[in-house]
């Protein structure tokens, strides 16, 4: 892209409420414009940001067999109700809005009532069983505060996905297959060696659930870990019988901030019992289906990287997220010439900087932008068929032939 | 795609109250799944054929230098004063929610306040304009009926774009390039002989908006064209002084029904002027920036397409916005084979049908489906190294040599 036409400029200051240092460089560097608390616009680049994130959730689920769909934001009560998560005083996280035509709908802060609704239409003998099914779609929750820029929003991007089986062997496979994607998921996204399967609070239906938890000095979580990182627990489980359970010593564990990225959850028979979603097994026997959910908080995941990623001068995506790999820049009349030449043919890949700025302020830009690579072409460089390439997250610089350069 | 791996099966029935025949067909094919009246969900199918909506939308768009943008659904309702949107009486069609922390929000039924509040931040001077922005988005509009499927929804997607200029001139050359990449964009969606760039009411800025009207028997809207249909206009504006304006006469004049696929509308200084979006000009002098407004109903689109494109089988999708392209079927032992190694690498083309159903409940699918080939390999086929090809658009079937298949 090139930046003279784009309406994207990078601005002096954050709003004056965003205490974090890496949504301050999102909105800093035009990413997000921030609505009200906790609630963003995605400019372009922010928007890239999450579009890569998403492709890379996608890629992984699809590979292990998981269907996606789009389900509505606006819910009927119905459902929510049957399974007593309407009452504000059991979920007091809605958003709710009166229909003109008459009755009351809630905005979809999670989806297992409709899903399970829905596959009732499809689901009816052991044969049509497992199924995974997954979105990535807005949420809406009614937090009391917000902060942390898109680490904690009201309004936020979410993928959450839920299986069904018909057994505990077949729930146990799936559940182990989501959770190895997740892993695969948090590589690919650059947080891989930080980010920790965490044992957390379960439900009737499992003694624990899985936690993503990736290390984060503003996270909102303390997680306890042993001497090889093999062991991590959650805050929350921090008790007797789960240290015994999990083969651990208060004394040898030690604790940091983290943020959760992603939870694994088993459900059992809580959704599907009440609302009806059975199926007819071999011996002609109807029994309801054992469902599991899993959530990646897509914009979440995007401000968690912010944070953990960026120095005094900006952002520092990794390679694999950043909106644009390189940050074209020309010096002197030979070196925007060829620039403009090395930029035609790679408009997904490059910004380029063709505007009528000093150097110095495309560097900065360059690096408030934590664009991956920046590549600067002057007479000096060019004079050896070179241009100077920045690694924005080491700052190593090294003279690259004008041939290799992407 | 493996159909044995995916929940979805047809239906035999669709909802109840479920009329048109393309939503009855979207239904029971598993494209969508209704949630209540005109908020509905995308199943795997549906959800590839808006996408397939959107990519072609979003290509026309960047090419005439748009900027994609994600904003909020939830409105802070400040700016929409100050237009004098907000208030029931203005504007009825809103959603509206209490925060917990306090204070009424609103569901985005379209954006021009906050892309014009976005923009305060970025624009300045006449050297940042032009600036053509757009997203594609759910929006939500509390209408009192819905009907027609997911052609009159309550929450349905939408492509909205705006573009903001310093003078008329500079306006009229967008709203322009628009017209031109909305021409283009229903040519590729498979439907641009049938649709129509009509006359429709302006504003104060203008005296006419356009919409793009699409032949459609179930269609809201009622035109009126001349013999060659040069000029089309809708029932709204048949008056005298519209008629003489564009050189016609009632005499002449042919009517029909059609739906309003995509509106583009001049908004002059409607929402700049009160939110204080302005410029500097070249003399220092500050100046409202001008404005226009493109929309595009992506679901919308979808179930036109899908009630204008159905025979008494099923759908019958245009090539561009199919979910699959084919639909494999092999048939005795040697046509599944054959069938399992032609669709080994094609997966993200093919349906390949590979339940355990008899041979015509694969072939009525296909039809219902709408999928444009069905491809079907048997042991008399495969004798002279072929396959039976059935357009499904026109019925007919020829034999393809297998290594010409795809």
């Amino acid at each position: 892209m090139r930046l003279s036409q784009s309406f994207i400029k990078t601005l002096r200051s954050a709003p004056k409420d965003e205490t974090a240092r890496g949504a301050q460089y999102l909105s800093r560097a035009g990413y997000i414009y921030k609505e009200i608390a906790g609630v963003y616009d995605y400019l372009p680049f922010g928007l890239r940001v999450l579009d890569n994130i998403k492709t890379i959730v996608r890629e992984e689920l699809n590979r292990i067999g998981g269907e996606e769909c789009l389900m509505s934001t606006l819910q009927n009560p119905e459902p929510w109700i049957k399974t007593d998560r309407w009452d504000p005083e059991k979920m007091d996280i809605w958003f709710r809005t009166q229909l003109a035509a008459g009755g009351e709908l809630g905005l979809g802060p999670t989806h297992e009532e409709p899903f399970t609704e829905m596959l009732r239409n499809y689901i009816s003998s052991y044969k049509d069983l497992p199924v995974a099914v997954y979105q990535i779609q807005t949420k809406f929750r009614n937090e009391l505060r917000a902060k942390s820029g898109i680490m904690r929003g009201r309004e936020f991007l979410m993928k959450d996905m839920y299986t069904f089986a018909t057994n505990e062997e077949e729930h146990d496979k799936l559940y182990e297959e989501v959770k190895n994607a997740y892993i695969r998921i948090y590589d690919r996204l650059g947080i891989g060696s930080d980010t920790f399967v965490t044992f957390a609070s379960g439900g009737v239906f499992s003694k624990y659930s899985h936690e993503f938890q990736t290390l984060c000095e503003v996270g909102e979580d303390n997680i306890y870990y042993n001497a090889d990182k093999s062991v991590v627990l959650n805050e929350e489980v921090l008790i007797d019988e789960v240290m015994n359970d999990l083969g651990v010593k208060r004394e040898e564990l030690e604790n940091t901030r983290a943020a959760e990225v992603g939870n694994i959850f088993t459900l059992g028979t809580k959704f599907s019992a009440p609302l009806g979603l059975e199926y007819t097994d071999k011996n002609g026997e109807r029994k309801p289906v054992l469902m599991g959910c899993y959530g990646i908080g897509i914009s979440r995941v995007m401000g968690v990287i912010a944070e953990k990623m960026c120095d005094d001068k900006g952002l520092v995506w990794p390679e694999n997220i950043a909106p644009y790999k390189y940050y074209l820049i020309g010096l002197n009349e030979e070196g925007v010439k060829k620039a403009e030449e090395l930029y035609h043919g790679h408009e997904e890949e490059v910004i380029f900087d063709d505007r009528d700025l000093h150097a110095g302020e495309k560097f900065a830009d360059a690096e408030l932008m934590g664009i991956p690579y920046r590549v600067v072409i002057s007479d000096k460089t060019l004079a050896d068929g070179k241009a100077e390439v920045t690694n924005r997250q080491t700052g190593e610089t090294k003279l690259v032939d004008l041939a290799e350069l992407y």
